[in-house]
């Protein structure tokens, strides 16, 4: 295992063979983990664990588990899958783990309509699914793709019973959750207490070196250090990455605060949405999702405090992002149609619109396609001279269209490509 | 289902064909299931159950669970035993279900060495051991025996998932000796809460309408109510008899108390052992390990406050609890053997001594075939009186036996039968 950067190992020159306590290459990687991470616990494990591998040339398995039950990836979820790319970078082998196991059995209670249990079927697309937009991120050719059935089917009802064995109710409640819904008095279900322990297992199947995962899995990730060294293994380290802001700055990101960009939108809502952020949350997404050095980002941080544009650097990162998941052309035409936008040009790609009834008055029209609230607030707009049929403005309120496609435009955002039939 | 004693039914006379709420039959079956019980949960539902089977002759189905792993029994065993013969003579079916699932995992943590996994053979051959003594008590006609391995096996690492979705971390806290090691922050480890769960699917598996157990299974016994309901089942009722106290009248009968009579004992010393006890304690017997009418013990205790000597009663309950295991010619026998004891008669069986180093001193001979502590403990028992060599008492201190076999007897109840050679 040798990184581009590799440099000849700091070997102590007493007569001993043993490899430096860290290389410039252990050194290198350990920075490479650490950057933008919440925790990495132990650190001195670690190291240990970068040296073996660097003197041995055996790479390091890294784990991510994954739950197939919802498989569109948005930039909060890259967070970890890039800290997973630039561990691949370092020659280290990256374990997708698809938690088939748990999600075939769903919520058990059935209390809980939100967990249904998926299908054999179901999992293997969402997995597939999930697996096709991470590996715009992760390097294929260092990724092994599991299922945790593999080995948790065979288990048995008595594999199980052995496995709840090593670890105790006390260390189980040590968990946040669990220990406050105790207490309030919430219901925990006896199998809340195994899924910790079957996700702990797979580290001692996968004889995992280092899992990934958010802050709030922090406790899950520790079951498996706990279990590998309860049967015997040399105990994983664990890495924890925060949660990323979503565009707002303020919530995580997530589908359902919908301030989110998910990998597979359009490039240009990618960029533009990249641009809409503040230029602090700028820098944290820099920092979690930029590949850039962090001399590098140091170095634009400079400049922008030396007075350079802070949209200068937002550009970079949205065509750093955008570049990761479409084509450079397509990020080319992401920011110039970006630039007409802001210009009040006519963007690449506008939402059609086809109508029926010309002709048509345009105030009905507006409010037709979606553009305006009403025809009194179209009629408002178009005093202000703020509405544009192919790019002229329209001053006459009583304007009729007759069937045909148009561009029209209200203020400088809104747009769309009006087909009028009769 | 009838009793033997099974009287009309009480029906109600206004038109309706309903069974009416007790018939003398029922009413009879619910006195002999609450003699001498700890608790019966819960009453009425038990009642509705004994009135179904009365109508319609299908017997109900009263689980025993046993851990297969100390097959010797003793009369604290058949405490339970006992209840279960006697719900058999109402002509309900009992199952003697044997824990194997569990006994081949022994303790998994491996912290336990006293619990260490048992094999097939082992678990056969104790269940085998246990059931042949258990079958002097039980009427095999109305037993089946099942292994709970039948249904726990097939489920699985999943179906060990979805049972213990069905139960509630802080519905287990509730145990006792769960949150006395909890608060105390004694270890318990997870899969101690998946063992009572294991038992009460065991309910589940087997349509159980009653499960009887020790006064200390309660909670066990009410998991498997509960686990019932939820999988849609009618819930069994439970049935809790009290632990036995042992020959000192203080402990409960325990083989490492050594207070107790096991049921494979000779006649003689069963026999011995029940007449040893005190009066108070022989009562509470009767009501625990004698099949007679609760009328007729209540004459019996009335025969002794007016004066019978409570001897008389304690020969009674010696004989019959020596009958049940014994023939009625080795009962008679034993009593004859308790007399001539009594009596200072020679007993008919008496420990074997083979000795060397003939001749042999009287004092010498006492020490050595354990009669006496000491040479000068045996003279001063000389010179008492208290030793008979055949019969005849020793006044020479310096007698000297040749060898052959001696009948030695020290006081009235030490007796050795000693084989002298040169």
């Amino acid at each position: 295992m040798k990184t581009a950067a590799s440099a000849p190992t700091n070997a102590t020159t007493g007569g001993h063979s043993a490899p430096a306590l860290t290389s410039d290459a252990v050194a290198h990687a350990l920075q490479v983990s650490l950057r933008g991470c919440d925790e990495l616990l132990p650190r001195e494990e670690w190291v240990t664990k970068l040296q073996r591998s660097e003197a041995s040339g055996v790479p390091l398995r890294i784990k991510l588990g994954l739950d197939p039950t919802a498989p569109d990836i948005h930039l909060g979820h890259t967070v970890v899958l890039n800290k997973l790319r630039q561990m691949q970078d370092l020659g280290h082998t990256v374990i997708f783990l698809i938690g088939d196991f748990t999600s075939m059995i769903g919520d058990p209670s059935g209390r809980n309509s939100t967990r249904p249990p998926l299908t054999r079927e179901q999992i293997e697309a969402n997995a597939n699914t999930y697996y096709e937009q991470a590996s715009r991120v992760l390097d294929p050719a260092r990724t092994e793709v599991r299922y945790n059935s593999e080995w948790c089917d065979p288990l048995g009802a008595r594999g199980m019973i052995q496995l709840a064995s090593r670890y105790t109710v006390a260390r189980m409640m040590e968990r946040d959750d669990f220990s406050k819904r105790f207490k309030e008095g919430r219901s925990i279900s006896v199998h809340e207490f195994l899924y910790p322990l079957m996700q702990g297992y797979d580290s001692v199947a996968l004889e995992s070196d280092l899992e990934l995962g958010g802050t709030d899995q922090k406790f899950n990730l520790l079951v498996g250090r706990q279990l590998q060294a309860e049967y015997g293994q040399e105990p994983q380290c664990i890495l924890t990455m925060p949660l990323l802001e979503g565009l707002d700055g303020v919530d995580k990101m997530s589908k359902s605060k919908n301030n989110y960009i998910g990998i597979s939108e359009a490039p240009n809502t990618m960029f533009a949405k990249v641009l809409s952020i503040s230029d602090e949350l700028m820098w944290r997404w820099f920092t979690l999702l930029s590949f850039k050095s962090l001399d590098d980002i140091a170095a634009l941080q400079a400049e922008v405090a030396d007075g350079r544009n802070p949209k200068d650097a937002k550009v970079l990162l949205a065509r750093e992002i955008t570049t990761r998941f479409h084509s450079v052309a397509a990020t080319d035409a992401a920011e110039q149609d970006f630039a007409n936008r802001s210009k009040g040009g006519v963007p690449d790609e506008l939402p059609e619109v086809s109508l029926a009834g010309a002709p048509m008055g345009i105030g009905a029209l507006l409010k037709a396609a979606g553009l305006a609230p009403s025809t009194s607030e179209a009629s408002r707009l178009i005093d202000g001279g703020g509405v544009r049929v192919d790019s002229g403005v329209v001053s006459d309120k009583a304007l009729k269209l007759q069937p045909g496609v148009y561009v029209v435009q209200v203020g400088k955002r809104k747009f769309a490509r009006v087909t009028l039939s009769a």
